[in-house]
């Protein structure tokens, strides 16, 4: 997926919510707002709109000295969800389609995006929880069901922080012996890194390993070896969040479930579906293959 | 009024939103936004936030050779205004206070405003005008009855076309023969020019002259001598609209009442009141002398 001229006045407007969330510094604000606006005046439309943010939140790093900007803001969204997992935990448990009800549960946590709202509240995740259930589902499920039944090897690619919770809840509905968990390679705004996926119990449960990159979706150019053959040898992938849908919709060599929530116009354009639709779609699958449920 | 970085974001989207409007050239929409990105990254923040305004859309009409790309969409709204003359007339007559009323309805009509919303529909103009007796209005009422009943001399600043005929409402409450209706020296925006003041029949009404700018407000350092001298001669200034307030109200020389409905989150906290509310304010004033009515 390509960055649309949108994407840049919501990209300049992501680093000023950045800038101020990082600093209170207004020379820092001033100085970062007319790098990004000078950056996006050259930049080269026909790349990954990520490519954008990785840059912006690598400058913020540098002008800022703070390496780990959104640190505090991870570990309490990490908390909040830990506190949920009983609780949701038991709901999954007692459903009819414990798989089905993991899924939408791990698409509420998509709400978690600090890049989308750097504003996001304990509420705003209890809200999504409570809707998750009613929310508009665009979904493959039973090729979703019969991948991840037939499956030798599942790499599953997670998203943000406190999401990273949510998909835990997921992952103990999969094969768990199959899957390995890949996170970023670096931070970068709220997305989950390893410390993250500890946190959240994960390396109790499956194999994790990070991407080597510290862009805010899977930019393949920019990942570890490592990770590279997992990406390529793993029968089946899941990838968290509109920023690994961003990076890896148009990659031809690879079949990818995508898992996310709908928060921009410009995917909700791209996949053809509404804001705020959940999404559980194949990658190379026609929209029209995709039925509402 | 000056820039504040949040009006830099805004700015590019405005620029997008316009350029769309104008022309479906998709070369030209990114020569545009790669163009206001470069100017904005070297802008001088000390002026008020209009300047980009009228840079981008000098720019728009050069690059597409159109000479008032807001013609059509101008004269719709004048039409649509202008059914809707006789009801509101008949309102104001039977009102126990038909110059509030009129106030109240000249606000309505600032909804008419395309920098803040490229795609205003005659719904939301009926629904603006609906509304307008039951928004939160913050008005210094008695100040601006004695002004009216005071002034040897009136200079009325006009905002957008359409909206204008909201004003000849405003205008038929003053004492008609001391006031002069002043509009845009040339077209920008959806800016009322002397064309729509001729639409709305105020040339019957009033003397009406042009700023000599091409700015959406009124940027004194840009205007013609004459529209400066009733400027400063002029017993009483009555300013319609946000750009007429970012460019006015930090002028020490005169005192001014501006109307307008605030749309912008910078000019909210500049002003001190909640987006949607409608404002009736004098110049110099402390915010704690006006009252909410």
């Amino acid at each position: 997926m390509k960055i649309s001229l949108d994407c840049i006045p919501c990209f300049i407007r992501q680093a000023l919510d950045a800038a101020r969330l990082v600093t209170p510094d207004e020379e820092m604000h001033r100085a970062l707002l007319r790098d990004v606006l000078k950056w996006s005046s050259e930049i080269d439309l026909n790349q990954p709109p990520i490519i954008l943010a990785q840059r912006i939140h690598r400058h913020i790093r540098k002008i800022t000295g703070i390496e780990d900007p959104y640190f505090t803001a991870k570990s309490r969204f990490n908390d909040l969800a830990m506190n949920m997992i009983p609780e949701l935990s038991d709901k999954i448990s007692n459903s009819s389609d414990p798989l089905m009800l993991a899924v939408r549960l791990a698409i509420a946590g998509n709400v978690i995006d600090m890049g989308v709202n750097s504003t996001i509240t304990e509420n705003d995740i209890r809200l999504s929880v409570n809707r998750s259930l009613t929310e508009c589902f665009q979904a493959n499920e039973q090729e979703f069901r019969n991948a991840v039944s037939q499956a030798g090897s599942i790499l599953y690619l997670a998203d943000n922080a406190g999401e990273i919770v949510f998909d835990r809840l997921l992952i103990e509905q999969l094969p768990v012996d199959k899957v390995t968990l890949a996170v970023r390679g670096a931070p970068i705004l709220n997305d989950a890194t390893r410390t993250d996926a500890l946190t959240a119990g994960l390396d109790k449960m499956v194999r994790i390993i990070d991407n080597g990159s510290d862009a805010p979706g899977t930019l393949l150019n920019d990942c570890s070896e490592e990770f590279l053959r997992h990406y390529h040898d793993a029968d089946m992938i899941i990838a968290k969040g509109q920023g690994n849908y961003e990076s890896l919709s148009d990659d031809e060599a690879r079949e990818i479930f995508f898992l996310f929530k709908v928060k921009c116009p410009v995917i909700s354009d791209h996949i053809g579906y509404p804001l705020g639709n959940y999404i559980l779609a194949r990658s190379h699958e026609s929209q029209t293959v995709l039925k509402a449920s």
